[in-house]
């Protein structure tokens, strides 16, 4: 007989652990990041795909002796990677252009052949529904596999409506078919659409008065009670100002959109101020971000996420002022940036590699930056990012028995098993 | 009925592929690296683990219609990675004094702590050839998944003979029950033992007088007809100078080993002009090599390797000048150097992606340097390193149609399926 019913609602208990990393305690800040909650001789009991007790394993394995028992062999156990930063959804590759990048072409002569983000573009407005929902899944299997459990996913490769609204529908899809939490960002301002080339007051405009309500109303219809997406604007030197970056995010809070922002990854504009004025959950990149702004940024609920895949991929050597951030005791977070030109990189584990060697934060600080602050980046922290009861049961158990190995090694897959609402994904 | 019979020697036909990129045509000086020998529309016949035709599919499958079909539905294939550098048997890991680094702490204090490579030579003099042989054998499995299909392996964290020779007897262990082809160096000069501290003239001639020989012996007793290892030194200041070094080596090659050299990682002492002088198969590191050595050992036939893993674990800004060894048309090849205290890191994948971006190579050239130069630079290009008739069937059938995804994207495995003497392995 086969049996085919879904029992993540049966009680499990997971034990033989050799670290169990909770980061409990909420989201880190400044100097306390790092804090990793460990328990000694740890187990894990969930129930109905949420963790129902963690402690110490003699204890746990005799008040729950009805649980089915799951021998974890002496790894180390730390929560799901939350990525709170990915341009998931798009249709190509731009393989091409990176290879002309290296021959040593110009931005200008790649833009010349049709390559930058107009060629994603292109690509993305010609793709079926169909066509960018299974070029994503491959990602997201790839993410999944690799240890993400939660990741925020961006729309921004089409920026006409239509284009626009099939992004979110495929992420709905891909929520709906995938076991990965996706949660949805709406970027109709990742750039200026080439249809109104020298005209970003207009696009602005027809941001503002157009895209934003309709997508709104979009959603609401589609995406059965849902909260509504982040907006988010690619705020830089000739592409959004940061006088009409706060348009449109006025115009969006003004919808009831949460916030987020592209800062500082080129130049200094004061992004992570408009930032932490707006009350947005996040700014990100923060390469070029002043002394002043991280101060204002920091004084703030805002999220710093720093996307160190971004500079690794285009082989620059200025990286997010982390220690910075923490001294001015921002909240700080890590994110893949996941996206087709600059940084083709689905894994949080060479995010956190990355993170120790470039902007010098120990494993224990990167873990926590891709676990429990990635979460408060998109605000899941009230059920991702750390192993407490009542959370959902998003863990991963590692090859090894050192969790430091996260940072330490890299080049390979050093989760085992992947466990999302309390079911198992053995890799 | 089970059938256990291995049926390497039946004839298989593997088309529906891409791109072919055979690397046909011999090992690549200078600004020849990057001849990637495509074949559109092409296959591959393969009969007892040896590649019997290479050409146009329809070609192909109407002159060998007995061949068992194997359909890589429209993915690249290059060949199998050679991983010309590494140090494979060790036994424990530094992760704790890979933390230690991050927080600050110098070399020196790392050592008192009983950090550095004397922590890896306590750990493997202590192990069992089983333990020695099952923590390597994870490594080898790790690198085979990402598509190394020969690597060279090296002694050195034993230093006295006993566990040198152990290292050796784990290779061989390791190459009778893993598919994967296994080459191994001599490396008793990988540092001074702490037992000789301060008379390095006295190792030097220890190793001259004794331990090659003895190595030699025990080699011919137990190898069952094997070439001998090669022998490789760790030439650099205040370990073996250049003399020392030059001793060592001769001593070596009057024995009949043939010759590698860590050369120029930290200063320049003239390792390249002394690898080229005494015919060594390659000379590897080459971070601070003088523009003089390179024009030296480029007139010759040692390849030069580039271990671009090694900055890139340490943070470090410099990397080997690849295009000045390309403009004095030398042979330059890739590998990783997996060791366990400045670079863990099993994945030749990831060597290409860092090349790119580091060294400046195109996805071509970096590709060529991971396989048929770098199978030059252990001796094997007769049997490895391209995909051609008479050479072993060694090959990769990946996730994508391009093969330059193997350097654009990063962080997760691109390979789908492993061919290993004609057999199938499929992560």
């Amino acid at each position: 007989m086969i049996c085919l019913i879904r029992y993540n609602w049966l009680m499990k208990i997971f034990h033989n652990i050799s670290e169990l990393i909770t980061l409990a305690g909420g989201p880190q800040r400044g100097r306390q990041l790092g804090r990793l909650g460990a328990i000694a001789q740890g187990a894990i009991v969930c129930e109905d795909g949420k963790f129902l007790a963690v402690g110490r394993a003699d204890e746990l394995l005799e008040r729950y002796p009805q649980a089915e028992r799951v021998d974890l062999r002496g790894k180390a156990v730390v929560p799901g990677f939350v990525d709170p930063h990915t341009h998931l959804i798009w249709a190509g590759d731009r393989a091409n252009e990176f290879e002309m990048r290296l021959q040593g072409k110009s931005y200008m002569e790649i833009m010349a052949a049709g390559g930058g983000i107009l060629a994603t573009l292109t690509a993305t407005r010609q793709a079926s529904l169909e066509q960018l929902v299974e070029e994503s899944r491959a990602r997201v299997r790839t993410a999944f596999a690799l240890g993400t459990t939660t990741m925020e996913a961006k729309t921004g490769y089409g920026l006409d409506i239509e284009t626009e609204l099939r992004h979110l529908e495929a992420i709905l899809e891909l929520a709906r078919t995938e076991p990965i939490d996706l949660v949805p960002t709406y970027m109709g301002a990742h750039a200026i659409p080439p249809e109104c080339k020298g005209n970003t007051a207009g696009y602005t405009r027809f941001l503002c008065e157009e895209a934003l309500p309709i997508t709104k109303q979009w959603w609401l219809e589609h995406a059965s009670g849902q909260a509504l997406p982040f907006v988010d604007v690619f705020c830089e030197a000739g592409v959004f100002e940061i006088e009409e970056t706060r348009e449109i995010l006025s115009a969006a809070k003004k919808l009831g959109f949460p916030l987020k922002l592209h800062a500082d990854e080129f130049e200094n504009l004061g992004g992570a101020s408009l930032a932490a004025e707006l009350g947005a959950v996040s700014a990100d990149h923060l390469v070029k971000t002043s002394p002043e702004d991280i101060r204002r940024m920091a004084a703030s609920e805002t999220v710093a996420v720093s996307l160190p895949g971004t500079p690794f991929g285009l082989a620059q050597s200025q990286y997010t002022p982390a220690k910075e951030i923490l001294a001015a005791d921002g909240y700080l977070a890590l994110a893949t940036d996941l996206n087709p030109g600059t940084t083709w990189n689905e894994s949080m584990q060479f995010i956190q590699a990355l993170a120790c060697r470039y902007l010098k934060l120990t494993p224990a600080q990167a873990l926590a930056a891709a676990t429990i602050n990635s979460a408060k980046a998109i605000s899941c922290e009230h059920r991702a990012g750390s192993i407490e009861p009542g959370k959902q049961a998003d863990f991963l158990a590692l090859t090894t028995p050192d969790y430091r190995n996260l940072s330490y090694r890299y080049g390979s897959n050093q989760v085992a098993l992947v466990i999302k609402k309390g079911e198992l994904y053995p890799n």
